[in-house]
């Protein structure tokens, strides 16, 4: 019977040999052997446990899960409790088709996740009272000090001080500490009643106050004058079930706010993920870090959403980016977006007083039973004095099942939420020795404060109050969409590979779903075994020492690594040694993380091979011998090549007492076969969600763990909710998105070493494959030994653009109408397609892929040949939506060869929902929440 | 906040305000107060628990399902544990696009599903080498019970006498003998080594025997010679796992091949639902009961799929239709074909060899310790000797977590399957009190008897062995169709409402998905406890004093109600009483269940307003005084009105001694309104498909329970595991289909009494809005008091179609163009098309529904006016395809008004994969496995 490798892995055995044949190898050790230098072998097999069987892995996490201990949580500081509508959470959290999608750089096949990434937006926006809200942040905390970073931008004052509440979440103070010692910024946290120094580039308030306080309207909207006095700006970050019945930062004088969407139906999943938010006043949305939805119109001039003012982004900008970035946490955003769509306006403010009644009822309790209540103005987070007795009340509470939040000896925080209900608050009561009943009490919003204004005016949020409306709506959008379960999407660098079932269904499961991430340890038991089980797997076959999985996406991962250099050097007496060196062909993300980390990034050449020059190297090292920080080098190379030069590289960069961070964005060529923490590597960032399963789930979420060697291992992210570390947290939560590292669990679990390393050889296997059939009709541009390379290849239409005029955008969209998602467009090298077909898709649908590319090419060659114009071939005039086939035809191609052309099927045709997108003209007319309905009519 | 009724009923207060005005009426109780006779209203609130929220009711759910126990089951007699892939889980069982699918009646829009079960046909052929499969039975035992009456019509022997099989499953003896009693078949049940009797119509064996035997090949074949000189037919029950091992029962001589396709990847489930299967010789196959599903062309000479030989059926023949099945168990059946889609012939080789292996290794550990072990030969079941010790070897190996299978005082049955491995073997020889380990052993397959034929050659079987390839295979097919998750499916009598998220999920949950049938009652305590509760509600709202589960359709449901009628009559010494009256208007089905009941129908007429003629009544109840049994009535009338007779109807009947027996069918328009255990019947069948929110899953499962008054009580079904009873068992389990109670459970938790009254007031409402806005264009047929319908609307064509040529069918397939399923055809009354929008449409999706029509209606008058020919409109062109767009065009309507007729946009266009399907064609060319990819080139 065969195992779940077999299952994962896409060709058979029998497949195989047809691929190997074509590729002129007799066997896949053979082609391996000859791809990948012996230097950097792994002459071992990974240590790992037999695999399990889907079944078993399934049997062994609900052990895990078993362990965990949900009580009803109260601890507030960010994270509540909330209830995920089951109809969002089947047909969003749970379908394939939202959460196999890629990011939506595609935007003609992306509409319906872009849609709903509009509504996310609207939401945010209307929410807040600001004119552009992004979609979506890695969480609060992370956005929050984006949000540091951006007034910093943008500020006039010159001020290297941003204000701090001490109202802020304490994780939130922690997060923007680490990212400001990295840059210069000086973080001052004070009790805001006592003023604002005289100069200060920007202040951040949270609202309502980490305590639960709501202050008053005066106090909010002082600090906004005396703010733009100072020419600093005002962050608010803001609760948004709050927003629904207080007034919005927007109206009080915020120039941006921010926050997380987690108590929008999205799961407290013991940290994550959730979706950050960030929303900016008019004059600042130039500068949002993150990804942004617009809307632009298609070439029929039809209303059209993809990305906008993505030039501002790292992957343009580089080191000059406005943020490092690049994953968001879209899956998390949707579901927060269908929450607030299947509620509307009336819906959310009806939880919120809900919640608000229930705190204020608890606060008039407790005084009742003559417990001091510190604060009269609040939403839905009581705190209690009891003067030397928090202790003894928050364990009476437990014994009850409920965790509420510890403060100090004398203060006890209980945060009321969605599920929490009169008898919740009957056990509350009893663990500070009452035993009355409480009552739903009167508004204790502090006068003025009250909200006034509309929010969510948009008909999407009022029209889908049915389940059966909002399942409707939901498939409606994902069917416009194009992702991993209708066909390959061969993006290189992404690895779009197989995000198994029995992978993703544990994540649902309450016991991994209920717990707030600052639980007391006991009852996260199973979370802590599994991050501990996973931890050391992933040092095992990465061959590092140690491992945290902080790190929320790869950038976070890539910023932590960095931090934990830096703190080396320092720590070695060398806090001069700031430069990070950083091959030409590096991913954008790479230089701006190094920014982030105070680094100064100096660029290294590659050679015409495409790897890099290790004479520019050498000629850089010595330049910058004494303040020699790092060097970030992916491998294999960001051109899907197995460098011979690695080990050159390495000694180079150690002599001069640098450190080699090998990015582990290509692991997927690595695992088993060669480990970079032995082939000269002292810290990698991974990415959970390529090499390890995790889906991309339309943009995010990602995990970017970073794994160091001993030497780096006191440097790894710290977190208050950790024991010490050098270094500070990069993430909310201590073990940032905690609830879907059961995937990846899962997915080394059921392969084992052997099924790992075969993953790792049937992708090199493929990829050599697309190259051996394709190379015939476009040059494969860069390969390492034996002409062969890594798990991708580059195929350079450089010269083609240049006789014909047909573009990569051209043969990118031309895909869509034979039914495919394009390669990687102009990634690493301008002007390519970078192909990664993974080992998880069958050599049946690689041949489709081959075959289509092969059609196009020829279509190419119609056009060289002067059959067809460029501008009037179905290559410019692709995708060919079904619409344009009832419209007059005065084209020199017919309709039949526009939407079905060779190997296209009638019956399984997908078809895209709008024609090629004017993106220049979005970013022209920025428009970034909801169009009126009118605006669609066809 | 709003409970879940409100997301359950799609219109919303403001909303029924507009249809309330619509239809001329100031508020929805004086709308149901016109509607509604008074004499039947039920004057009290139902009495059920206040409603549950979705968290409440999950939570609920969570505390029954955990006092389940679900020790691993080797109990074996037809039901077997096995794995799910969770790909096919997820994908199917858990989709909407898969389970809110309605029966392919409308196979322009079910080409998914259709071929999902022509593969499970295919499957079903190959496996048990017969020419024909149908797709699919309820359970084995009725599967067998089907073959027996097909046997009798299709024997030439005249003798009453079926034979079967000692070895034969208990359950299937008992159900065998229930059916056969009523229409006077007598069963033998004989050891058949001890030779067949000399008269006999047809013969069953059980392949391999219950207890776990396999006989030599002589001894199959010889049956089938002895059977072919008496004249008589032969089937064989056969296990599918079995027969990848062992000679098929096509290969031995047998007629017939029936049993169970679960253990291919469909949980046991307590019992159910599961699939059975009944495969036929050529020749026998226009006498297969069920549904068949057949390959034909479209308009366009495209092969397409569709349902064959409808004429054979109830809804066609009525009394004299080949069976009473209508509901088939199509979600099941989808689960076990996907399953051999997966798995392909070599896979379920494997598992069948190594489930056989380890049956042998365990015969060798046990002969080894000194236990006989009573079989030689065997695939999968070990029978153990054990004299006197049987019942302290169950009890040892329950200790260690395993049911086995209890026997009598000195036998034990030890069943293996797919989950079984050594170390459960080892767990069993411990309660033998040997402590060896188990190897896997020899073949104990007889020689002769191994197969050497091929199954599971189509291609299809071969093509999706990856994970990432079954997931697009899946998608795809779903994609093709139409179901609620798309659109309304307004189909009269049918009921498609809402299948709510939260009343779905917890049938996945492995403590209700893994209980064996014939675990011990102490291992299923939260199944007896949802079990009561939910008998109690709909004895509650259907106002009977008792009602049992056991049926698994609505068909089975009006049998075991009609058994009841007759064994009811024989008690009280009137065993003559044997006429049942059906009144003219009635579902088929009621007239074929009177006759396998063993009554003689007799038809009552309907007057000119579609009321029973409670004149003919009287006459036909005076002409069989003596006789009459019952009289069948559905209310509403399958007209869709509240008659006003129906309390004169029952005194009628009651005053001759009869029974009446309503047809709970269209309980939807009564529930919390009147209760029809009140208004006079005496037994009614509810279909919990229906009006209790379980899917219809594209044409079943269904369950169909059966409610009594108390002197019917003691007469409901019994079963070999339940306390006795009058009557016989229905179905294989005790309780049908266990599993998928939790559904009805829960909309009856989390509705309430209001919510469950709301929705009755609310579907009425939503027809009677469809038949103020269409009667201006369609007349609607028959009305009741006040000019108003119940909970359905007859629209009458037949003028128009006399004066334009247009027939129901070119509505009907007009209306996918238009993006909806059509409502149902020509029942109760030809030339007429029925609309049931049921409570959970909102007033948008009815009112694009409405403008359809008008639409349509606007079409019609084209034709009328002679500006189209009418075979050359639009509404004979439907469905349109997106490849007819493609082609030239000289139609005299364009390409735009084709598919995007009024009201369609472009981006949610459904597009239907083939035109209009030929079926007489498909009926004479009858292929009813899959065609050769070959034949779908295009």
């Amino acid at each position: 019977m065969s195992g779940f490798a077999d299952r994962h892995i896409g060709p058979s055995a029998h497949e195989q040999a047809k691929m190997l044949a074509e590729c002129g190898y007799g066997s896949l050790d053979a082609l391996v052997e000859a791809a990948v230098p012996a230097a950097i072998r792994n002459p071992r097999e990974l240590d790992l446990l037999p695999p399990a069987s889907e079944s078993e892995a399934t049997a062994e996490l609900r052990v895990l899960a078993a362990k965990n201990r949900r009580l009803t949580q109260m601890i507030g500081l960010g994270f509540s409790d909330t209830v995920t509508p089951p109809v969002i959470r089947r047909n969003v959290l749970e379908s394939p088709a939202w959460y196999t999608a890629y990011t939506p750089y595609q935007p003609e096949i992306s509409q319906g996740r872009l849609e709903a990434l509009l509504n996310f937006q609207t939401m945010v926006s209307t929410l807040t009272a600001l004119d552009t809200a992004n979609a979506s942040l890695l969480d609060e905390s992370t956005a929050v000090a984006e949000a540091v970073m951006l007034m910093r931008r943008q500020s006039k004052a010159k001020s290297p001080r941003v204000v701090l509440d001490a109202e802020c979440l304490p994780q939130t103070i922690a997060v923007v500490r680490t990212r400001a010692e990295a840059v210069g910024i000086e973080v001052d946290v004070r009790d805001l009643h006592s003023g604002l120094p005289d100069e200060f580039f920007g202040v951040v308030v949270q609202y309502p106050g980490a305590s639960g306080v709501l202050r008053g309207k005066g106090f909010y909207e002082a600090i906004g004058t005396v703010a733009k006095a100072a020419g600093a700006l005002y962050t608010v970050a803001a609760d948004l079930l709050a927003l629904t019945l207080v007034t919005a930062p927007g109206e009080f004088g915020a120039d941006i706010a921010a926050g997380s969407t987690q108590r929008f139906g999205v799961p407290l999943g013991y940290g994550g993920p959730h979706a950050g938010y960030l929303a900016v006043r008019t004059g600042l949305e130039r500068s949002l870090p993150g990804r942004l939805v617009g809307v632009s119109v298609d070439a029929d001039g039809n209303p059209a959403y993809r990305l906008a003012l993505q030039t501002r982004e790292q992957h343009i900008r580089r080191e000059k980016a406005t943020s490092n970035i690049c994953t968001a946490q879209v899956l998390p955003a949707v579901l927060a977006a269908m929450y607030a769509v299947y509620h509307g306006p009336e819906g959310l403010k009806a939880i919120a007083e809900r919640v608000h009644g229930l705190a204020s009822g608890l606060a008039a309790a407790l005084r009742e039973g003559g417990v001091e209540v510190v604060h009269e103005s609040f939403f839905d987070t009581v705190l209690a004095h009891v003067p030397g007795r928090a202790q003894q009340v928050i364990a009476a509470a437990r014994r009850s099942g409920i965790n509420l939040g510890p403060v100090d000896a004398d203060h006890v925080r209980i945060a009321c939420d969605e599920v929490t209900t009169v008898d919740t608050l009957r056990g509350v009561l009893l663990a500070f020795e009452l035993e009355s009943r409480v009552e739903p009490g009167p508004s204790a919003v502090p006068p003025g404060l009250a909200r006034e204004s509309e929010y969510l005016t948009h008909e999407v949020f009022h029209q889908h109050r049915s389940e059966t409306s909002m399942l409707r709506y939901l498939r409606r959008l994902s069917d416009m969409d194009y992702a991993l379960d209708r066909g390959m999407i061969p993006l290189g660098s992404c690895t779009m590979k197989l995000n198994a079932t029995a992978e993703m269904e544990p994540i649902s499961w309450p016991e991994f779903a209920g717990l707030h991430p600052f639980a007391p340890a006991e009852d996260a038991a199973g979370y802590h075994e599994l991050i501990e089980q996973l931890c050391g797997w992933l040092a095992e076959v990465t061959g590092y020492d140690k491992v945290s999985l902080q790190p929320n996406a790869g950038s976070q991962g890539e910023f932590a690594g960095l931090l934990a250099i830096r703190a080396y050097h320092k720590a070695n007496g060398q806090p001069e040694r700031d430069v990070c060196l950083i091959p030409s062909s590096a991913h954008g993300t790479n230089a701006a993380s190094a920014v982030l980390a105070g680094m100064r990034v100096v660029v290294v050449a590659c050679n015409a091979d495409g790897d890099v020059d290790l004479g520019d190297l050498q000629a850089k090292v010595d330049s910058h011998r004494d303040t020699l920080a790092a060097i970030m080098v992916t491998y294999p190379s960001t051109h899907g090549v197995y460098e011979n030069g690695i080990g050159e590289l390495a000694r180079i960069v150690h002599g001069a007492g640098g450190q080699v961070y090998v990015d582990g964005a290509n692991l997927n060529a690595l695992l088993g076969l060669a480990k970079p923490g032995e082939f000269g590597g002292d810290v990698s960032h991974l990415n959970l969600h390529k090499t390890f399963c995790i889906p991309h789930g339309g943009g995010g979420p990602g995990v970017g763990p970073v794994a160091v060697r001993a030497h780096l291992a006191p440097y790894l992210p710290g977190h208050p909710g950790l024991p010490e570390s050098g270094v500070g947290p990069v993430s909310a939560a201590p073990y940032g998105s905690a609830s879907i590292l059961p995937i990846s669990w899962a997915y080394v679990r059921m392969m084992g070493a052997e099924g790992l390393t075969s993953a790792t050889k049937v992708a090199v296997l493929a990829a050599n494959y697309i190259a051996a059939r394709l190379s015939p009709h476009y040059p494969v541009l860069y390969t390492g030994r034996g002409g062969l390379v890594a798990h991708e290849c580059i195929l350079d239409l450089r010269a083609l653009t240049k006789r014909t005029g047909v573009t990569v955008d051209d043969v990118a969209k031309r895909l869509v109408d034979y039914g495919f998602h394009a390669p990687t467009m102009s990634f690493p090298v301008a002007g390519t397609l970078m192909v990664e077909p993974t080992e998880s898709e069958d050599v049946a649908e690689i041949d489709r892929f081959c075959d289509a590319m092969i059609a196009i090419r020829r279509e190419i060659e119609e056009v060289a040949e002067g059959r067809w114009a460029v501008e009037q071939s179905p290559l410019r005039g692709a995708p060919h939506t079904a619409e344009t086939l009832t419209s007059d035809w005065n084209l020199p191609y017919d309709r039949k060869l526009a939407v079905y052309p060779p190997g296209v099927t009638p019956k399984t045709k997908y078809w895209p929902p709008v024609r090629r997108i004017d993106g220049a003209y979005g970013d022209r007319n920025l428009v970034c929440s909801c169009p009126p309905i009118e605006a669609y009519g066809s």
